[in-house]
């Protein structure tokens, strides 16, 4: 199979769709010999850039469709959906312990990723807490202190602000965005354009 | 076959994503008996409500992603698509025509409304000025003349007022918007589940 280049999968740990998309993400990606780069940002900083906010939280009839929408999405994919108590929520430790398992334990990355959105999404854990985070990370065999000290160290806080204004500088406007090839898809539901995409080589 | 409640399509002609799917959904509604009602509304009201604007006055990169997204969206259902020169347009001509079509010669309202969204995204036309809108209905067997004067009366200004009104007491926050059985589906990219619930009568 020909070299190809990788998906860039852009999104937040308290996105929904994000969570709806990373669930069948792998699957396609594999089925046309791509890879992922699985690569979390904050949406607070995009979303002062936009000047939007988080769905639930604008216009009323809006907020409250996209609830509806969350979960009537998640029954369409067959995938389990659960809305957290506790949304949105602040993503940080995540998103930075996922950068540092994919430096120093890259095949327990993604399984860590997708761990994080089924703990929010499905098991409504409150991954805005440090603890759970090094759980989630404990059961792939990170150790905690370890992984607690970098979350908390500077390098890792660089490491996550450059993601951010990478992902400004490339467009990205809200959450999940996938780049391929020089193309965009934006949201879960995105997915059956991007499928044809992968097969036709553009559309 | 039972009786069954229609379809309300809330657009506006203005709205690309409503001509996608205008241009599907009463193939879709005849497939499980159902009727479509056309409901033409104007975002304008609609986004003073939400605080929003047009996608392509939006953020410079959302706007961007929004145009080739449109295209792409019609490209991978078959349809053709030209981006209007200018866009968007004050559509109430078109949108109060709708409505006088369906009081006065409704067999041909719905073609006349797939008429005028295929003027706007197929042909280029300024469906804002008001002898486009002339045009199209004329061909239809409308007579230019009543119903000129029709869609600059005040009943028909205070009909297309009284749909917007009500949109936004529905819920309505952008286009297009389906309502059927009390839910909600916003968007043309909602499609594959509206099809799925009329087929099982929600899930």
């Amino acid at each position: 199979m020909r070299e190809t280049a990788p998906l860039d999968f852009w999104f937040d740990y308290s996105s929904p769709y994000s969570y709806l998309l990373a669930e069948q993400i792998e699957a396609l990606a594999s089925r046309f010999g791509r890879r992922v780069r699985w690569r979390p940002i904050l949406l607070g900083p995009v979303f002062q850039a936009t000047g939007s906010a988080p769905l639930t939280m604008q216009y009323p009839p809006k907020a409250a469709y996209a609830l509806r929408d969350f979960a009537r999405s998640a029954r369409f994919l067959g995938l389990p959906y659960r809305q957290p108590d506790n949304f949105p929520q602040a993503t940080q430790y995540a998103a930075r312990a996922t950068y540092w398992l994919q430096e120093n334990a890259a095949d327990r990355a993604t399984p860590f990723a997708l761990d994080c959105f089924r703990a929010l999404f499905v098991h409504n854990a409150d991954l805005s807490a440090l603890p759970t985070v090094l759980e989630i990370a404990a059961k792939h065999g990170v150790d905690r202190e370890i992984l607690a000290a970098a979350v908390q160290g500077q390098a890792l806080k660089s490491r996550l602000r450059a993601a951010c204004e990478e992902a400004l500088i490339l467009g990205v406007f809200g959450a999940p965005y996938v780049l391929v090839d020089g193309e965009a898809f934006f949201g879960a539901d995105r997915l059956p354009q991007l499928e044809r995409w992968l097969e036709s080589g553009g559309f």
